[in-house]
């Protein structure tokens, strides 16, 4: 019977497997491990397909230790549009600047953390000095930059050319990778430009981004999505189908914990997308419900050992 | 022991009991059920307080069924200040111009919806008609709108103006609650200001809205926040927390499924915002691990009938 | 279209209002609100109806405080048949034999609570000097019990006739409704069996439960069953359909926080159980994914208005 | 300052890594990612030392693919003492019996598979005829095994010695690694016992296992375990240790999606063992929460290729 051609073929693990080995064998297997064979399929036809690349990246993945990891992905032309959140670009900038984040613990007395000043991102420790050093730096970018009419897009690669390339902010502005960030207000960038606007000009236009966003999409031969996460960088992505006659997009991977029953968009399958025409009918398209600080390295690796190999 | 003080009191479930009379058992019991029954104890006293309110409002909440909840919220001075999505607003205005959301299924053939026209959002249903309509009247409101430079508040405010009262945007408007919506390039309203602005200009900056908000931060004497699900509305009203010298939040409920243990902001417990100065260390704060659409409706059948009481 | 015939109401909460008519609101909206009303509506059908009414309860739901809404179901004729976990009985006859159970915190210290002698079950306390007495108890009644060749289900009800009937298990026994516990081993029910028969004869045999269980499957008109959590109750349950020429639960309800992409039984979507023939093609069949501390109390307090109505 | 010791290492992910230069890449970061590298530490250790080596096996493993993974691991002494569930077992004969598992989809009609007489396991389809075969092969063994007393794990063992070695209960058998599976009445195995004790006989001890198994726990130098998922073989290893004077655990590793809110013992942190005395005070104890047909393959490679290694 159709529905019975592909028996489970039981996974053998070995020593000294290289990531896209371990990988193959989960392609035999199903649940979770079928899911990221599947999602690795899919991500390498895309990066060899001519598509534009679209990265989504929301979470705390910074300060969790995933920054080499897109800053390398960017670097090496793996991504050509990124859309994240505010916090991942303020920790991006933490970092470039001298800071760094540390292992702590999930089970911390948070109170007693507060009177050491410092904050807790689950098992990460950020010491709050390094937001001194962030405001200072900041401000002093906003001061040199000329305060014309900009996108948000705009004003990160401005923010970009004034950091080190070791940083995804810096590096994107060299590549001509564009970062675009809609909840940029959301985030300590926005208040340090609260506190920029209350003595100077700094005039960021909120819908500016999307003309230059919808051009991409519009100019696009064939599209593709990688989401770490949910939020409003995979709405962003996703709504621009709506208004272009491409008919979704071609390729849609998706590493995420959330769940579908609540309603909200972060948990939102990947085949419910394709009521609304922001992922094709014909498209591949796979979700893995597992933590992506886990299955993002594992498709990275693959990947490249993939493309390197040819 | 003083470890030992409230033993669990078995919950006595009868027919006809009211809402707060079953939430008022749950106060004896323990896991979801006790921190129900704690959020209703910190929410009356948040309310009877001289607090100023935050409602932080994610999730596909509107097409859920919970739009009418908001708006009475408003309408009867429960909510002093809204953060939303767009997507919210979007199935707001939506609703308030005629169209409605559908029960469907969870377990449909995306495609044939897509054939159908038909867009999906979990169990519901919308048609996709609704857009043109919505895209068409939105038109009109931005080409009545003075161009001038304005806030994303602002220009919330004024679509206010020009819709019905039976809607959270409108009712808010004229019950003088601004809505704050950080990442409304981030939805069919951004797509609406991209499709204006190629022929028209629109000026709304992405920081402006900061100024008002964190007037009043600076003005609250007490501060209460309810938080439906994470996202951008969390973190933006949290955020404002560590630029002002309050301390944090007195009073924190938050009404989510998202979990702690992949770091990201939605799931994060309110302990760890204490870390960051976000939340007092004084403060009352609870969260609730169950779905919005049950716990909400139950917190707030309680607290009305509380309030109404004396 | 057909599709479209279902609006979304917005539901309207207000003071004062019962259990049953919160639920009835909820009964226009969608997700987790949309899916209690139905479930809601799917128990009060299958209580009127000639049903033999099987109940699963998994989960720590004695020391949360659901125990007296299970003992008050058995009293009033709302469970016919009772499936549940050895923790479950085992801290329903510590609370008969005097102890307690107790509100604590789930932020705990569990180093300093394990040299105080209190065992933590997420936000419960549970002193554990408790388990001496039960011990001395369980043995005592142990010996009292003639060590023919019995079932579990018998062994149950043995123990249940020497304990006060404000207890699951002892009114379980008065109304001669069948408790199954299919891994009692697994528990401190077992570790005292293993105490017990160091010295002593007691013979309880694994599979002879079955044939009571079967031959009540097989001599039920209607079958309906009620799934708090997930695990052993409720996989033992289903699985005598498999064998009975019933075609499968005719109604089925169930209350989890478990999701179904990881694919285990808990999680599994009771569509998954049509294709085994667990649950009947025709049946109504519901899963509510919130907090069962939360949802069951509702349903309970919700069919009791209900069916005391008429 | 203590709390800022480990500066996160942000990780470098190249091409033709092995898994265990992944995994200590991941070592570096936080989250998912630090907790696996610190599961991997932690196994290496427990693996390394003189310790009684317990697995818990919940979850349909085999199903998913993870079968062999457990053949080899037993078969290489990894180890010591196997706890699981019915359905593993059940579905480790169909596969030694010549049945397969397939590849399916988890958005099937499921009442067609019904009718075509396919089950389905989340995405994973079994053709139900499988069945047939399994019943016939098992009443052959229980028909061929002495009916004298006997515990489950001795009825496991009769098992194991009448089928391959390719199998995860024949490859215990000769390996003299004993299966605990205290619900064996709740699977297959258990129906076709009720079938078989129709008109045969065959006396398994419900209690009987805790003998031999307390006996290995008291004899065990330093114990160690790895729980896949939770339910009762995560629950029937820990309480081993309420009653051995062994202190708790020594080392703990569990791969899980459950989460700790709802209270039940599948979620519960191994903090929350440390209060009962089910894992030690001084123990090297870690939860990844991820999917563990993820997570287990990675932790087998990468250990094997640490132990290898010298």
């Amino acid at each position: 019977m159709d529905k019975l051609r592909r028996p489970v073929k039981q996974m053998d693990i070995r020593a000294k497997m290289t990531v896209d080995e371990l990988v193959k064998e989960m392609g035999g297997a199903a649940f979770g491990a079928g899911r990221l064979a599947e999602a690795l399929d899919v991500y390498e036809a895309m990066l060899r397909d001519d598509t534009t690349k679209f990265f989504g990246l929301a979470g705390a993945m910074v300060p969790a230790g995933m920054r080499k990891i897109i800053i390398d992905l960017i670097a090496d032309g793996y991504i050509d549009v990124l859309v994240t959140t505010g916090a991942n670009l303020v920790h991006d900038l933490i970092e470039v600047w001298g800071g760094h984040h540390y292992r702590g613990t999930s089970v911390a007395d948070d109170i007693e953390l507060r009177r050491q000043q410092i904050n807790r991102i689950f098992d990460v420790f950020l010491p709050e000095g390094h937001f001194s050093t962030f405001e200072k730096k900041l401000l002093d970018v906003f001061a040199a930059i000329d305060a014309k009419d900009m996108s948000i897009r705009e004003l990160l690669t401005e923010i970009g050319h004034r950091v080190g390339a070791d940083s995804i902010i810096g590096v994107a502005a060299r590549k001509n990778v564009p970062i675009f960030c809609p909840a940029i207000a959301d985030s300590v960038i926005g208040l340090q430009a609260w506190l920029h606007t209350q003595t100077h000009k700094l005039n960021v236009d909120t819908f500016k981004d999307l003309h230059e966003f919808m051009d991409i999409c519009y100019n696009a031969n064939r599209t593709g999505a990688l989401f770490v996460g949910g939020g409003v960088p995979k709405n962003f992505i996703l709504q621009s189908m709506i208004v272009t006659p491409k008919g979704g997009f071609d390729y849609a991977i998706q590493l995420t914990m959330d769940r579908p029953e609540t309603g909200g968009l972060s948990g939102a399958t990947l085949d419910e997308a394709k009521s609304w025409g922001k992922v094709g009918e014909e498209a591949r398209a796979v979700t893995v419900y597992a933590d992506a600080t886990i299955t993002l390295p594992i498709l990275v690796a693959a990947v490249r050992e993939r493309l390197e190999r040819k």
